[in-house]
């Protein structure tokens, strides 16, 4: 194991962490909010102190890295980056206790956005501001950011493909050209044009710009930390819809933009994925409106909470213009459908994806095939290229998993006594990094109800969410460390 | 497709299912039931002119299948055994609704004990016999009967091959001996000779032959039909007791016995699904007993109903001594993970089956290993001997099929506007062959409240559980008619 290129890295990445923290500091001078800029300044002392600390130990590091120690990376970074990032929240005391704060900025990370701050309401606009901006860190991925910013000086035992792998959602990384650090800058060029695309449209609908840049960085990361307490459920059906339309557009592919930029629309309109994401979202919209459509005044209302609760469920974003959990229990089970199944690969939304879906059911398939007739090869095919037995084992061993991860953490849970549907849902959001479950942690509660083992189950469970599984399970793994 | 030797079979079993459905006609006679004695006498002749018509239809069948015909032929067969067995319950009318016959049947035929009828005690004694006994039936299967009576004229394209890994529960089929015939000889054997020693053991205990033959019946075929309304609740101490044995011994897969009797001690005590099983049985025994221990008054009491309860679920009986919908939210969470999990393989328990979670497990970890280290080549081994490729990519489209499915039905059943944790564990109680779930359809509930559509679902969904997804699949498949 390369250790001293894996504390290079992670001095890099508190590096990042330290820029991006910055205009919280700021924010707060402005604001006048002096208790939080004091907190900020203090945090970004002691990860610049770490950081450099880790630079002088790596000092001598080869750029040089193997799939384990990709993995190690990743995993140890997001820990690394949460338990210091979480510093303003602590020091500040908005949020009292260590573990909350911990909870909370993971759940920032992660893209997950499930809260345990009682009044969002109260809290101070530069830790607004963090909550909202790490979700748009956490979306793209940190590790991709670091990698569009380094020197193309040798990619040593795939270094940045290894990285690239272990923190990209999805069962294949697509490479969008041949090089990975063009490939990472693609990404986040296409990643900012969306955001800023995103705030225009909010503050063109008349929302106040800070509001509108920490809703788009949610709305980017596909995360759900708002500013208001009742999410958006006060805001106009302008804004509600310029939402919609933009968590949708934030769970495809981003490969597909690329492609749209390069004029191969064919390809996009034909690809597997794509259709599967958006008839499911039309589909489940046109279910679910017709099961509420006594609850809400016009046909025009009933179909914009509809369409924006999947949109911001199948994405796994986690805003809200309605409360669901008082919705009939066929709409509930559709939503927690859509948790299950989640984005596009290659997309910063969570969950299965919707690529594994159509691998597992295509697999299922071939099997049956096998069965009858056991002497005809059968090869699975998408977008009519075929796809790698190691892709499928791979896809088989995630859904074995994510039943064995959440059957343990719905166990776990359930010794705090809430209801089987709360936790279930608790494990299933914030495994699948969506925020918001049912009954006790629906979309007008929060997590703060459950004991500290809990909540340190869910920190976990939204790590291995948000970095899918295996970085995670690697770096606990005992033989990783022999 | 070779339609005439299925409809042969399918003769053959109607035939069987006469023979069996005798008793009844006698029962009834015997306890002066005349309108059920009359029920059964008008089923008999109808069951005997369709099995008479499929007879001279099929006089000139070849006795040769292969395996499509052989999971049609299953499918078939056991819906059919079902359309036609309900009779006695419908015409006697103590079932009012033809929906609500045919879902006690199935319940019944496929060993899963989840029941409609609201007094299970103003039943006649025949009809009582019926239900329990369609459990001993279903729990061996009833096509291994007819292979073990079938005259050993030829195996044509692998026939009863095919039928028994169409009928019998598990990733893999082991044969006993070379020979299918002597196979299911010997598993009949050592099934009759279990059911009779429980029989012995429940008349000891003071229980009247008649309740001991049917709840026999019910442990064997692991089903869960009873004769009383509060189930085991009222009987002794000692009755339990037993019954918990004897529910363990028959989730134990059926060759270990076999390799008793041949003195192969050794094997069965290193095999890994048996550790496996009891493990799991001593573990959750424990936990419960530990969660539940304030609400009973003994320590024996309190261990007594956890293990009673942990056996009956892990087994798919159904039994139960007390409401453990009742328990904790922590017991409660262990059940319905015991009810996924399942009994061993080769058992006349249903599931996902302990051997399949070994398998699901050995490969995910083998899937890590080669993260890792793509290079290296991994098989994946259970009792040291290594499974084949195909055997892991059938349990791996098992574990897609059965979330499909399940997610499908909940998806169904919420039409119906029930909890979420309601309609969860009534899938998972139908669909492992369980009986009771929680909440509305709780131990000391029944699933009468459903609507047509949710109880097809659920015939649907235990005759899944019970063939174990692919003889159904390939039965409603269109490739499958082409």
């Amino acid at each position: 194991m390369n250790y001293k290129i894996i504390g290079r890295i992670i001095a890099e990445i508190l590096w990042i962490e330290a820029i991006f923290m910055f205009p919280g500091l700021v924010i707060s001078f402005y604001y006048n909010e002096l208790v939080a800029a004091r907190a900020f300044g203090i945090s970004e002392l002691i990860i610049l102190a770490v950081s450099g600390a880790f630079y002088w130990i790596t000092r001598k590091a080869k750029r040089m890295l193997y799939a384990k120690e990709g993995f190690v990376c990743v995993g140890l970074a997001w820990l690394v980056m949460s338990i210091l990032g979480c510093l303003p929240f602590y020091i500040s005391r908005e949020i009292p206790r260590y573990i909350d704060c911990l909870f909370e900025m993971v759940s920032g990370f992660t893209t997950t956005g499930a809260s345990i701050v009682p009044d969002v309401e109260k809290l101070s606009k530069g830790i607004l501001y963090w909550r909202s901006f790490s979700h748009w860190i956490g979306g793209m991925g940190v590790l991709v950011f670091l990698l569009a910013l380094a020197p193309p000086d040798g990619n040593k035992g795939g270094f940045s493909m290894h990285l690239l792998r272990a923190e990209s959602p999805g069962p294949s990384v697509g490479k969008i050209v041949p090089k990975m650090r063009q490939t990472a800058m693609i990404l986040y060029v296409m990643y900012i044009v969306l955001t800023i695309l995103d705030v225009i449209f909010l503050a063109i609908g008349g929302m106040p710009l800070f509001e509108a840049f920490c809703h788009a960085f949610g709305t980017a990361g596909t995360g759900g930390f708002g500013v208001k307490g009742d999410s958006y459920a006060s805001y106009s059906p302008y804004l509600q819809n310029v939402t919609t339309i933009f968590m949708i557009l934030f769970g495809v592919n981003f490969t597909c933009y690329y492609l749209l930029l390069m004029k191969q629309f064919k390809s996009v309109f034909t690809d597997e994925e794509i259709r599967l994401y958006f008839g499911i979202i039309i589909g489940s919209t046109a279910l679910i409106a017709i099961n509420i459509r006594n609850q809400y005044e016009t046909i025009e209302e009933t179909i914009r909470h509809a369409a924006f609760q999947v949109a911001s469920i199948i994405t796994t974003t986690g805003y809200c213009t309605t409360d669901f959990d008082r919705w009939p229990a066929f709409s509930k089970t559709i939503i927690l459908m859509l948790m299950v199944i989640g984005a596009c690969a290659g997309s910063t939304g969570g969950g299965l994806k919707c690529s594994r879906f159509l691998l597992l059911t295509k697999g299922l398939r071939r099997n049956i095939h096998y069965v009858l007739k056991p002497h005809q090869v059968q090869v699975v095919r998408i977008n009519k290229r075929t796809v790698g037995e190691n892709v499928l084992a791979n896809t088989n061993a995630y859904l074995s998993a994510y039943i064995l991860i959440i059957m343990t953490s719905v166990l776990v849970l359930s010794l705090d006594n809430f209801s089987v549907e709360a936790n279930l849902s608790a494990v299933l959001a914030t495994f699948n990094n969506i925020g918001p479950g049912l009954a006790e942690v629906g979309p007008t509660c929060n997590f703060a109800g459950y004991g500290v083992l809990s909540k340190l189950v869910m920190i976990l469970g939204m790590l291995l969410g948000r970095l899918e599984i295996f970085p995670i399970l690697i770096l606990f793994s005992p033989s990783t460390w022999k």
